[in-house]
Formats: structure tokens, C-alpha cells, sequence
């Protein structure tokens, strides 16, 4: 049994911290932490999104100490969004975008960087022996990868553009390629064409793109002005896939999307199972985008590393 | 033959001038205007929309006066995108959306305020005898109001919501509601309210509607401030079409899109005999919506009229 733990808290500022080990409710399982990955979003929260404060996380592999006998000792992942399976939007399917929802680390709800640390057992999804924690920690942004096949459908004759080719991006252009359609990655850094090459998606500048011929553009830029970009390259009648989120409100040129008739498209959280079956058939290149690993305990080094230009994922372990 | 004929020119200020009457090119017909329509289009023409000069006008019906034999003397509309028919979008079978198209009274096109005006033969599109002028010049912005439906699938279980009760509100209003939807019109003026009530389309004030819950929100406000509504007004998972053109960026919350997964989809110019067939079936009603008829000498009383908050629809009438 164990009494006090790490975390690492923002409050105004990050830090690593010792509190008290959480208890489930009945509801939830305890987690032990086995490995965890810093997300793009955790930078944004520490720039001011969601006004958060509290335990940071929510990519993570663990195995379950505290729950449900049959979880006991399982090695899981977990979806993020706590929903409560009785408004309007869980009970259309979508528990996603419940209107009730905590989401773990980012929203009401204590997140994945802590030595244990609490979900609830319907967010539970157990990991095939067959993957590492280094790739099973892949789980939750691959998920949202996939979600994009969810968002739109992207036809394998499609002309695809991937704006941006950090974490989110380079997992993004790996589950859109086997679809076969024509995909372009907007890149900045030499090291993502080396990326890029080895599992051979085409690499470009921004500037060597056509405008306005893309039949599909996603926007994994994580920036405000990645939007922009993607309306000047998607054609007329074309999709905008929209997979930044920001502190700020940028401006948007809608006159622009009402005359070429764009469709744009929110996505968000995405199908945990079906980020699983491609990690597990080994679809996706996930080793690739490890960085760096650190302890919980320098997890403010580790945060720095995450932030600077160009770095992928930078992981936690306990 | 006609040498001299009014037209009414935009060229930093708006003035009625007489102009040689134009001659038409090989693929053109000359046409006799019979009645024509101010939009909303011309009035952000005026404040600077896509830097126009030129004579005005893209809603109105005609006679043709000169071109192919058997166009001559027939009362027509037209299409207002003059297409190349040879781009990739010509050739995908959208040329609205042609990549060199002239629009007509917009851009590169001469327009249809002037007593008599070219349009290319291919965009003719004859009037059925059973139909008014009056009723015939709402020809092109209910094709506009029908592209709603073109450009998204509209459910008849679906909650609609149409943002703004102008001239293109209360097309889009009448054109959705025979699909069986839970409609509401937000309005503004108690006007609005009895030309809805009398379509027994519920109009309600922007405060007194729920937000979120809205499976599509249509923006006809004409006004930057529009789309942030309609992003208040949807559920998550919904969908927002963008009808408003305007002069100007305004701020548009994105990660908001992101976030809660919502589809914005801008819809434009849309199928004339759609809208030919629902005003011989007597589906529309488009003389409630006649505020004012002018002269097309009293082009500038008829553009300051429109301009007033709260008017419909402004005809000019040679």
C-alpha cells in the first residue's frame, strides 16, 4: 500500500510534488503509472488553455492495482473522455463529446503524471501482450490520428495534404497513407523528410505546394496560422480537416469558405481499438517519434525538452 | 436597335450613366432587362467586397434580343458564373466553381442593371410561362437558398436553426422546412415574425434559444458575428453552413471547432431548376418578400433603400 506519491502539478507554474496516493470511488480503478508521453496539449494548458490547474496527463500505459477483480493486474490505456452515459450526446453513441465530460488531465479530472492515479473503469482498454509500453503509450494520440477517417471520408483517389509534421502529424500521415491516396507532408525540419522517406510519404516545402488542388487538407500545425494555410491549398468543394486546438481566436477568411464552398471539419479523441489492431498488426511507426525519456521526477526538464522546435515525444517514466 | 441604354456603374460611387448598348460576343446573348433584383452581394460590392467596378446587377429576367435563333425572344434567368468548361472543376462537374470563371455583375462580367446586357447562351435558363417577373427574379438567390441542401444532408429528424431573417434567411427558411425539420428562424424584427408566422415557421429571439443542441445551424446573417452564433448555437458533432459573404477577417474560435467536432461547410450559388420548380409549384412564397420596386434611373434611391436596416427585397424595373 502506498501513501504518497508524485505528481506533476501545474498550478500557474509546473512542478513535481508529493500528494497523497488518490483513492478510487467505486467506479474507478487505481493505476499504477508504467510509462507516460507529454502531448502538445499539455503545452497548451501550461500556455493558459482551459485555464487548467491540477495533475497534468493523459497519455499513459499502467497496470491497474486497486478495481474490479478482473482488471486487477491488467496492463492498460485508457480513454480519456469520463462521460456520463445519460445526456443527449452519449446516449446519440458520441460519449466523446458528452456534455457532462471530465477528460483526464485536461478537465475536472486528475491526470496520468503521478506514480498512481485514478480513471474510471469504462474508460479501461487492456493492451495486447504483444506491444511494448513504448508503443501501447502510443495508444491515446494515435487514436486521435485515426480519428480523422472518422471525421471525413478520404477517398483513396484523394489528393492529401498533411499541414505540419510534428507528433500529431507524422502519426496522422501514417493512417491516412494505406488508404492509397496521393499524400503530401508540409514539412520545416530536415530530420521529418528523413522520417517521411523511410516509410515513404513524399516530404515538401511549404512553398514548392500548388494551391488550391487539394482534395483533403489536414491541419496538424498546432498553430494558428496552419488554418490559413490549409484554406489557400484545398481546392474548391474540398475538406479541411481541423486538428489543432489553441490558446487564442485567429482570424479566419470565411468569405473564403463560403465562395469555395469548403467544408472544414472538426476532430478530436478517436477509436482506441482501432489504434490498438494498427499498432498491434505493426502499421505504424510509432519508435521513431521517441525523443527522449525522463523520470517523473525531472518532469520539468522533460517539459522544456517537449517544448522546444522540432522535438517529437518525450516520455515519462516513473 | 438600340444605341444608348442606362446602366448602373460602380466605380467608387454608384451613378446611373448611359452607356453604348453592349454587342454580343459569338456565345453570347443580348438580353432585355425586364426586372432585376438588389442582393446583398451588391451592397458589399459597394463597401468594397473583391475591389469592384463596373455595371451591377446578377439577379434579374429577361428577354433575349439577339444570339441563337431559337433563344431569341424567349423570357429568361441566368446562371451568374460564366465557366471555361475545360478546368479540372468544369470537368469534376462543378462549374460554379470553375477556376476561370467571370461572374455576372461580380467580377470580370458586366451586369444585368442596364437596359439591355450579355450573358453567355450556355447560362440561359428559360422561364416557364405559368411564372410572374416578380416571381421569376427570386430565380437565382432561391438557387442560392437551395445550394443549403446541396451542400449538406439535411435530416428530417434534424433541429434547424436559420441565423438571420434577411432577403436569403427567409428563402432558406421556406426551402428547408418541406423537409419536415424542427425549424426555427431567429429574428430580429417583429416584421420577420409575421411573414414567418404566416408560413407557420416558428421565429424566435436570439436569447430565448437553447444553445448547443442544434443538429444544423444555417448563418444568413450577412454579418461577421453570425458565424460565432452559429458556433454557440450547434450541438457538438453538428453542422454549420456559411452563407454570409463579407468584407472582411473577423475572429473565428477554431479550437472550438476542434474541440467540440464540428463541420462547416460554406455553401454559394446553387441549381436553377430546383428553384424554377419549387416557384411553379407554388412552394416559396417570394412576393412577401418585395419591399420596393424603382426605376432604373432611380438606381441610387432603389441602393439606399436596400440598405436600410430591416428591408427586403429592392426590384428595378427598366
Amino acid at each position: 500500500m502506498v501513501n504518497n506519491i508524485r505528481a506533476v502539478v501545474f498550478d500557474r507554474e509546473l512542478q513535481v510534488t508529493t500528494v497523497e496516493c488518490p483513492v478510487p470511488a467505486p467506479d474507478e480503478a487505481l493505476i499504477r503509472l508504467r510509462l507516460a508521453g507529454i502531448c502538445n496539449t499539455d503545452l497548451e494548458l501550461l500556455a493558459g488553455y482551459k485555464g487548467f490547474s491540477g495533475i497534468l496527463g493523459h497519455e499513459f500505459v499502467g497496470e491497474v492495482v486497486q478495481g474490479p477483480s478482473d482488471w486487477v493486474g491488467q496492463r492498460v490505456v485508457g480513454e480519456i473522455n469520463i462521460s456520463c452515459g445519460t445526456c443527449d450526446m452519449c446516449q446519440r453513441g458520441m460519449p466523446t463529446q458528452c456534455r457532462n465530460r471530465r477528460v483526464l488531465g485536461i478537465m475536472d479530472y486528475g491526470g496520468a503524471f503521478a506514480d498512481r492515479f485514478c480513471l474510471a473503469v469504462q474508460n479501461l482498454v487492456a493492451v495486447p501482450e504483444s506491444l511494448s509500453d513504448e508503443e501501447a503509450v502510443f495508444t491515446e494520440p494515435l487514436a486521435a490520428a485515426c480519428q480523422v477517417l472518422e471525421s471525413a471520408h478520404i477517398k483513396p483517389s484523394d489528393r492529401v495534404i498533411v499541414l505540419g509534421a510534428g507528433k500529431l502529424g507524422l502519426l496522422v500521415a501514417q493512417v491516412v497513407r494505406p488508404i492509397g491516396v496521393d499524400l503530401s507532408v508540409i514539412i520545416r525540419h530536415e530530420r521529418q523528410s528523413t522520417l517521411l522517406d523511410r516509410w515513404g510519404i513524399p516530404a515538401v516545402r511549404r512553398d514548392a505546394v500548388a494551391e488550391g488542388v487539394a482534395d483533403v487538407v489536414i491541419d496538424c500545425t498546432g498553430q494558428a496560422s496552419g488554418f490559413a494555410d490549409a484554406l489557400a491549398l484545398v481546392r474548391p468543394r474540398g475538406t479541411v480537416i481541423a486538428k489543432s486546438t489553441y490558446h487564442g481566436l485567429p482570424p479566419a477568411d470565411l468569405t473564403q469558405i463560403v465562395v469555395r464552398e469548403i467544408q472544414v471539419i472538426g476532430s478530436r479523441c478517436g477509436p482506441f481499438g482501432a489504434a490498438l489492431r494498427l499498432l498491434a498488426q505493426g502499421l505504424v511507426d510509432v519508435q521513431s517519434l521517441i525523443d527522449a525519456r525522463y523520470s517523473l521526477s525531472e518532469a520539468t526538464a522533460a517539459f522544456e525538452h517537449a517544448a522546444r522546435h522540432g522535438v517529437l515525444k518525450v516520455l515519462l517514466a516513473p
